[in-house]
């Protein structure tokens, strides 16, 4: 048994059942363990971008840890915005990475590169395997490391020749080690600072999409705290009969107004809030300087336990139909489309317990109003901000859940970064449905020249701001990878390709040109 | 005048005339100082690999360093694999990588991330620019970076604050330090090497695109030594005209029969040849082990010098009708589509002054006797081995040399890395013709399996190999970025596509299934 043959052996043991995977030369030993295990399902990206988009969007949505198979230095560079992505979602990953053969390497090959230093510069946990015996012990500390403390990035470099050298068998991975909690005593500080008038509690990570949720609205009914939770989210429930939760905005004069006059904000599973970058004349945070800040249980603690804590202080109050979102399905408007309309449109015919997958970016904003009436779903965000997540986030969220339909909001310059998951779409016969908000440039960029303070745009900035002269099809480009689509531009045909597309299984497309 | 403004002003000071970009909010003070300085060129491309590979392009056809335009880690991630065939390239890039205010970087923003480690794993020179006042040198030392040691990858990071903040003014980039020579005594071993029968003298960098490569041929006649160049060059000249060079070859079998018996090898500007991977039971290095290995100038050395020094030495011979390669146009075949009959049919049509941007990797080996065969042109390789690199490397090319046509040879598997740049030919009206080579697959992964000692292919493997269910539809990517597509499947209809394009200008792209 070869080392690649341990480390297929030691993934499937350890419970890695899935590998998204664009894989070169150096790990060809790996692929042919990987004929010998079916077992594994593999899913073929044609960028790496879309594999680790896909391991995050799998991840979020089972809490399972996917494998993914990158070729050297450059390969695993361009994982790297996904990764950030899913480093920020508290994604666990586990990524193989092939480099050469170790004695290659004091050779000048055109493929060597620094796969330690580009892995460091993402990963939670590092290790270039040095033996064929080690990798897999190795391999079920990467996956031991992956799924502690929340969900990690762990990346295991193998040179070519530990995959194709003698090894003995394969290991299983260990629990991770235990979450550390935040002591007694600052849980009863916690709770008389959650009792005081003005007190908000803001939760993230699991307490987003798990019962988790309800205790929060418990125990912050029982002390009259507000609870709220971060704009970018990794999962998050909304819609009809989701319980009731105050959600930051993106603009952090907006967040200061939210927060303004707070007594106190108790931080579980989440960092202090910040702005998503600085701007001239702006606080970097949007907490009131009058108000106490408790870092009660950081993101990779227990929440579990911490929220439970809470609620043995704090007490667990009675919910009521009021504390849950109302039914109140908006119904398809006609006649010249807006966001808003394609919001409430989106939300009348989607089928409850989609998955959205909302890297609209400015196209979000005005379809969120809308989207709330929806039945209840989860919506998955660009939590890094690096933009081309969205597609292939799609693809490990509908890997993860076949039965349910799959909705990407999708920018037309951000989904430029990753089109090629279109095709992964089409190969898998996911049922993911991508709406385009074809604005024809980087919208955001123009806002946030302004937010800047630069009201002026010239001839070298709209170069770079537009994405005109010529216009994208994404019609075309979508049919390119084998989707579906079509082009609307009113409500009638939005309305209509929508819902024929809910109606359906499948992967479909939908350029919306607004 | 703030520190942007000082950056922009300290580029165009310093010879930068060109922008590749693909700017975000931390660069936007950037921006506004480009709308400034209209002098100052700006190229928008859809995607990071899209402005790294464009930037090295520019490099190979003109010397001169280009400014990119990168967001933060993860666009510097996505900027990664073709940074990484440019530094391989020796190309000279300058990476203008924005970053969070300095004051923002304590905070957990969504896009903070290890900008420096990021950089440093594919940099030569990097630095985080730590006041708006010290951005005009920091600046000029980035260009000064990028042009030593022959070409370098060079990366300032700019923190937003100091683009915003108030500075003094420009500063212009300083010579780079003089190239490290070999010594007179290491000279004239050399010589007296390459004067015993059965030495090889190998050259790479500028010996391969200027007059040093007919000094080189001189000074080998004169001495009676085989001159030979690497297999991937960063530029190499080819075709009628052009001096006799011998090639290496891509796989390590053939290189040790190329070697086998030199008496000595000598180097000049390229390192140790090595394998593109080690395989089992294959050495490292093609050279034979009784030859002796001469490293008389690493390719960061004075190159120029070098072989000015060797021809003082060894002499130069006069050069022959006999020492060029003959005009031997093919002409274009009829009947069933073969590689072969299409590389002879790109020969016969193809300019004069052509760039041939060669990413067909598989085909590209079943090309090449038919494109010896052309008048004489210019072919760009992929240096680093990191795939994506044919198509935004054309897009630098023909920004560099607009009045020569760029061909690009691309396979269906690389061109799905960077298929973004395509749009920017379309907005630039580039005059590139993209042959697409459409096997439906990575075939080199087929080959390099079988390499591998690994013959089976099954159902895992299979899948991440091809590229079908469904088959990707190049006219219609191509469409959909606003480039003019056709597909011909016999050598009537390539012939046809492929001299309509030589005879028009602007951006055409072929999809040849084969």
């Amino acid at each position: 048994m070869n080392g690649a043959e341990t480390l297929v052996q030691t993934l499937l043991a350890s419970g890695v059942r899935i590998c998204f995977a664009n894989p070169g030369t150096s790990e060809m030993h790996f692929v042919a363990a990987l004929d010998q295990h079916p077992e594994m399902r593999c899913i073929l990206c044609l960028f790496e971008g879309g594999v680790s988009g896909a391991a995050d969007g799998y991840y979020r949505m089972t809490g399972e840890v996917a494998a993914t198979l990158l070729h050297l230095a450059p390969g695993f560079g361009n994982a790297f915005a996904n990764l950030h992505n899913a480093r920020k979602a508290q994604s666990g990953v586990v990524n193989i990475m092939g480099d050469h053969a170790s004695y290659h390497l004091r050779f000048e090959a055109p493929l060597k590169g620094d796969t330690m230093g580009v892995s460091q510069a993402v990963s939670h946990w590092t290790r270039a395997c040095s033996d064929a015996k080690k990798v897999a012990s190795d391999a079920a500390e990467a996956v031991q490391a992956a799924r502690a403390k929340g969900g990690q990035i762990a990346t295991l470099i193998l040179p070519a020749n530990t995959a194709w050298e003698e090894a003995s068998s394969f290991a299983v991975a260990g629990l991770p080690p235990a979450l550390h909690r935040p002591s007694l005593a600052e849980v009863a500080a916690a709770s008389r600072a959650l009792r005081t008038p003005g007190a908000i509690l803001m939760i993230d990570g699991p307490a987003l999409h798990s019962d988790l949720g309800l205790l929060a609205k418990r125990l912050t009914k029982a002390c009259g705290a507000r609870l709220m939770q971060p704009f970018f989210a990794a999962r998050f429930r909304r819609g009809a009969g989701v319980v009731k939760m105050e959600r930051m905005a993106y603009r952090i004069e907006d967040n200061q107004k939210l927060l303004a006059g707070a007594s106190s904000l108790v931080l579980c599973g989440t960092a202090r809030p910040a702005g998503f970058f600085a701007y001239p004349g702006l606080p970097s945070t949007p907490d009131d300087p009058d108000t106490r800040l408790i870092e009660l249980c950081s993101r990779e603690m227990d929440i579990d336990w911490t929220l439970r804590a809470l609620a043995a202080e704090l007490g667990e109050a009675e919910l009521t139909p009021d504390d849950f979102v109302p039914l109140d399905l908006p119904t398809p408007a006609e006649g010249p489309l807006t966001l808003a309309k394609v919001g409430e449109s989106i939300a009348a015919l989607m089928p409850e317990e989609a998955i959205l997958v909302d890297e609209g970016i400015t196209a979000s904003a005005h379809l969120a109003p809308g989207l709330r009436r929806a039945l209840a779903h989860d919506v998955l965000t660009i939590t890094g901000g690096s933009i081309g997540f969205g597609l292939p986030n799609a693809v490990g969220a509908a890997l993860a859940c076949p039965d349910r339909k799959v909705v990407v909001l999708e920018g037309d310059g951000s989904g430029m970064y990753t089109l090629q998951s279109l095709w992964t779409m089409a190969r898998e016969g996911l049922d993911v449905t991508t709406v385009i908000f074809a604005n024809r440039g980087y919208q955001i960029l123009r806002e946030e020249l302004a937010a800047m303070g630069v009201n002026e745009v010239g001839r070298n900035a709209q170069q770079m701001f537009d994405v005109e002269g010529p216009q994208l099809d994404w019609v075309a480009l979508s049919q390119g990878h084998g989707v579906q689509a079509v082009r609307v531009d009113d409500m009638a045909g939005f309305n209509a390709a929508f819902a024929q597309a809910m109606g359906q299984k499948g992967p479909r497309l939908i350029e919306v040109v607004c």
